[in-house]
């Protein structure tokens, strides 16, 4: 049986959250997840949702899942779709399921109007790499993130400031 | 007089977009603009909004915005604020409004309870990134930014991608 692709539904929640330990396991980040599933449920879900999600499901097995939201760019005035996580288990890999999420993405960015579909990646991942380039995606060499978080967020939101 | 910050207003889009046309002439960007003063309206101000912006004021003259969005981590459950515009008009630089600017989006960030507070930098632009490593940033070295957009979108969306 195929697998099939479908929007993250309220009861989907705690298969979700397996999913997304499942995915820092397989990181080795387990150590930095604190989030709970009825905060998943409440961006999901809730009034004012930031995220969406689509499950695949090998029949009523869930094997992998694609999350993301929408950025936006200036210049062109509209929104894009952000990829920020997609996982296939283990198990499941090399069926095409993890194109098929990424296929996914790219019609709801479609449908939508979107500018850009994007995500980010380890430099060093090169397996990973060329697999999205062969989906048509570029890699942008000269951008890097910065990040304010913690202790420092805090710091620089007291900070003295003041505009001249 | 001091310069104030203010949440951009309906009636500012006007101003915002004459900025963001300002920005992209600094960058020598002009011809990437494609968005319209009606299109920034309906996303900072139509039923629902993607994003938020602010004006940095110089008595009469708006002479800065900021322009952000929440973007999301899995892992920690929780919005991060992700900054996507910062642009102080050349005559107005050496005031500390960028840093003004900033420091009223980390506030925000702090105020929601957002995990992070993120933003990008050209990896070449070092008197940016001492700048913004002053304020407690920290930049991600691995990270790149995949894209895919125009033409090469609507293929991915239209691609065969059937998961077996």
């Amino acid at each position: 049986m195929s697998v099939r692709i479908s929007p993250a539904r309220p009861e989907d929640c705690a298969t979700l959250m397996r999913l997304v330990l499942a995915l820092a396991e397989y990181e080795q980040l387990s150590h930095l997840v604190v989030g709970s599933e009825e905060q998943l449920r409440r961006e999901l879900f809730g009034v004012h949702p930031v995220i969406e999600a689509v499950l695949a499901w090998d029949d009523e097995v869930a094997v992998g899942f694609a999350l993301y939201f929408h950025n936006y760019s200036t210049f062109l005035a509209r929104r894009g779709l952000y990829l920020e996580d997609l996982f296939v288990v283990p198990e499941a890999r090399g069926r095409g399921i993890g194109k098929a999420l990424i296929r996914h993405c790219a019609q709801v960015a479609c449908m939508r109007h979107c500018g850009r579909f994007e995500w980010a990646v380890l430099d060093w991942n090169e397996p990973a790499i060329a697999f999205y380039r062969s989906l048509g995606a570029e890699l942008l060499p000269d951008w890097r993130i910065c990040r304010v978080s913690g202790a420092a967020l805090m710091r620089l939101a007291e900070s003295d400031a003041r505009a001249t």
